[in-house]
């Protein structure tokens, strides 16, 4: 009962929620939508990620014995209700946004159509896992755009909210163009390929820097990335000089140093030139320590030698903007559109569509959100992906994503895809005010 | 092995390390301490979470035959090495401060004492989960501190990052003070008591918000909260004075309405005086909305009428300082202290005591940081909890943390506990001081 999979992983209200539903026999066809209300600081697009997990979660919503004894106990809620829970699970329609999708503000990426008893249910988990993979994605596409190239690796496991944080993370940024992952559970998870080099520990634990270097070599030796900033960044990049033919006789070599601490750019420059004096031409430079988008671009437009950048805190908690505003509002309730009109966080009735249109070369132009009938122009971005509860087909690859994700930001307008300020147009269509008008003009 | 109590849940360099540290035999008695580096942005001092996690992990630390397996068919180790993992399991010692204590950076509050192989593995899960949990424990404590005898919820599970790191808020920011939380596992797991009210979707399936109401008190009658912004805000409140007598025929009280959207202090204030006047005197006012310690020291400090608040994503995401520089250092190994000297980033060698004086109003005055048999005045606050892989004594329950933060928080200086510019003395001792310097000069 105590694991994540459980159900009570929810808010309390949805259950006092469905209480009330029971007792009103309110179980007619409920639409929600997911949506962000509007763009983090310094976010010019979103990046769709988590609906997989989402997925996930809706086929497996069960009430456990152990889960209903414990609702009586509560003490809370009458015992008729509690028994009609146990055969509760999820019998709805899907629509939703692909993973890897490029979405904006107003723009629903998922849409659950089922009794309201089970789309009211699962609100809070559906926006935890959306929320917090979109947020961690559409920070990693802005070191993809902002490194083009370069190995990414995402180091966020230690700093992340909480252990599904850390896997999580691992998903989303592999989704949105990184490498991989040093978080190992990652690989069998998901998929996602990891990487690792040593810690300071490892160094520090031995008395002599280069028999730290000698001795994880010979362990890994398909794989020796070493750390030389544990005492003097410099002076280590000579005992990686000195060390090398050593190794080479048995036949190892030394793919890359690694950078933690200190003026990254300076050290960089220093130990290039120290590795290509000393005939390591083929040792990659490797940097991690507190790094983001920002500094990856000044790597770049620098003309820093560094090959790759580990990834962690920045990424993994979104530092710079660490949440999104969105919701997972009710849009209609058998069969008639509903509106929530509270200042400052006012709803588009309906069940909607988005159509995004491109230009001769492919690149996006606008978007308009609509009511779900009111075909138009361009490319509809939600497609059912669940029907009665079962799959329409089976899920993507995380790879067959990440590529949806790859030709996604090809087409992002230029402005977009350098980071710049941007607006990009997206219209609500007039048959969807007209809509809300007259929503309005009905409710008391 | 994909659930999260996978010992995969880790970075890879642990494992390559280990391999290194199996090849050359190196499992002598390893020290590491988990401390913060500095404060983080708008943060006096910090409040110890996560401890009761992490003893835990350790107890449970094993690989199963499937991880084993993984290992082997990854082709990165040696079969030797990873057989080695089958008997793998933490037989060390804990100290370390209790869950609840005040502390501030450069104060070590966990401390490992291990074979080296054991006491490297853990570093990633030890630091994702005391880093976490004490971040929201020293965010909600301001909540604690900035609006004394309101009723404090956590509201924060679907905007946290990831389902862990909800539940995991939800205790932390009870330990530390709040009254309990929305999410309903958090009472199995943890015995946190649980609120509920209703959303917005409940009043809009209804087509006139009144019945909403009063089907929502009629089943929930001992827990009548009633959400009363879907629409219009003050005239939900005169329909709420309109239903009171109906309810109150059928002994149904109305405990409180919650505001969630617009100017809260104006409503407030408008509201309030709808229920008074309408003969609610006893019904309680409740909001929500992107609430933290500034917004509720603001409704105290105006005299608002909010009896009291729930608090969301700013708390458990900590959205104003998302992480804190913290690590988990090696500070000995084989009897031998250790200290990494990496620019910005240096560690202070050896096995650490803190000592904190207090005035004789028992008001904190100072700490000191010291080795570990350097006796010093004042109070010992980091103690054995774990001894050769087994816990000391059987572990707190959370209300006695909880109890113990209370305490501790009554002992702040007044201008810490008033969250304002405050420099708390933490002085480095001599002798560290003198043990720093003799181990900068025996590396090479």
């Amino acid at each position: 009962m105590k694991s994540l999979d459980s159900v009570l992983l929810t808010d309390l209200y949805q259950l006092t929620m469905l209480q009330g539903y029971y007792e009103q026999g309110m179980a007619e066809t409920a639409v929600f939508e997911f949506f962000v209300r509007a763009l983090p600081p310094e976010r010019g697009f979103l990046l769709v990620a988590g609906l997989e997990q989402v997925l996930q979660y809706l086929e497996n919503l069960r009430f456990s014995a152990e889960e209903l004894e414990y609702l009586k106990d509560t003490g809370r809620f009458s015992d008729d209700f509690v028994d009609s829970l146990a055969s509760l699970h999820f019998s709805g329609d899907v629509h939703a946004m692909a993973e890897g999708s490029v979405f904006f503000p107003n723009e629903p990426i998922l849409r659950i159509t089922a009794p309201m008893p089970q789309a009211q249910l699962v609100e809070s988990r559906v926006i935890n896992l959306l929320h917090y993979q979109t947020l961690v994605a559409s920070k990693a596409v802005r070191c993809v755009l902002a490194a083009p190239g370069k190995l990414l690796v995402d180091f966020g496991l230690r700093r992340a909210h909480g252990g599904e944080a850390g896997l999580l993370a691992a998903r989303a940024s592999y989704l949105a163009g990184f490498d991989g992952s040093s978080t190992v559970l990652a690989e069998p998870a998901f998929g996602v390929p990891i990487y690792g080099t040593m810690a300071h520990s490892f160094v520090q634990a031995h008395d002599i820097e280069t028999e730290a270097f000698d001795h994880f070599a010979r362990a890994q030796p398909d794989n020796v990335v070493l750390l030389i900033d544990t005492y003097d960044t410099e002076a280590a990049a000579r005992k990686v000089v000195e060390l090398a033919p050593r190794l080479a006789e048995h036949g190892i070599n030394i793919r890359a140093v690694r950078l933690d601490s200190g003026d990254l750019f300076d050290h960089a420059r220093q130990v290039r030139a120290i590795l290509d004096a000393g005939g390591l031409q083929q040792t990659r430079l490797f940097c991690s320590g507190n790094l983001d988008e920002h500094q990856l671009g000044a790597f770049v437009q620098n003309g820093i030698p560094m090959d790759g950048f580990g990834v962690g805190t920045l990424m993994d908690t979104s530092a710079d903007a660490p949440y999104m505003d969105c919701a997972y509002k009710l849009q209609e309730y058998a069969y008639i559109p509903r509106r929530k009109r509270s200042e400052g966080k006012a709803t588009w009735p309906g069940r909607k569509q988005v159509y995004r249109c491109y230009d001769e070369q492919g690149v996006m132009t606008g978007d308009i959100v609509t009511l779900d009938h009111d075909v138009q122009a361009g490319k509809a971005l939600i497609q059912p992906v669940m029907q009665d509860g079962k799959r329409l087909q089976p899920p993507p690859s995380l790879e067959e994503s990440r590529e949806h994700a790859r030709h996604e930001i090809e087409t992002l307008p230029p402005d977009l895809k350098a980071l710049g300020e941007f607006h990009y147009s997206v219209e609500i269509s007039t048959a969807l005010k007209q809509l809300a008008r007259d929503v309005d003009m009905q409710q008391h």
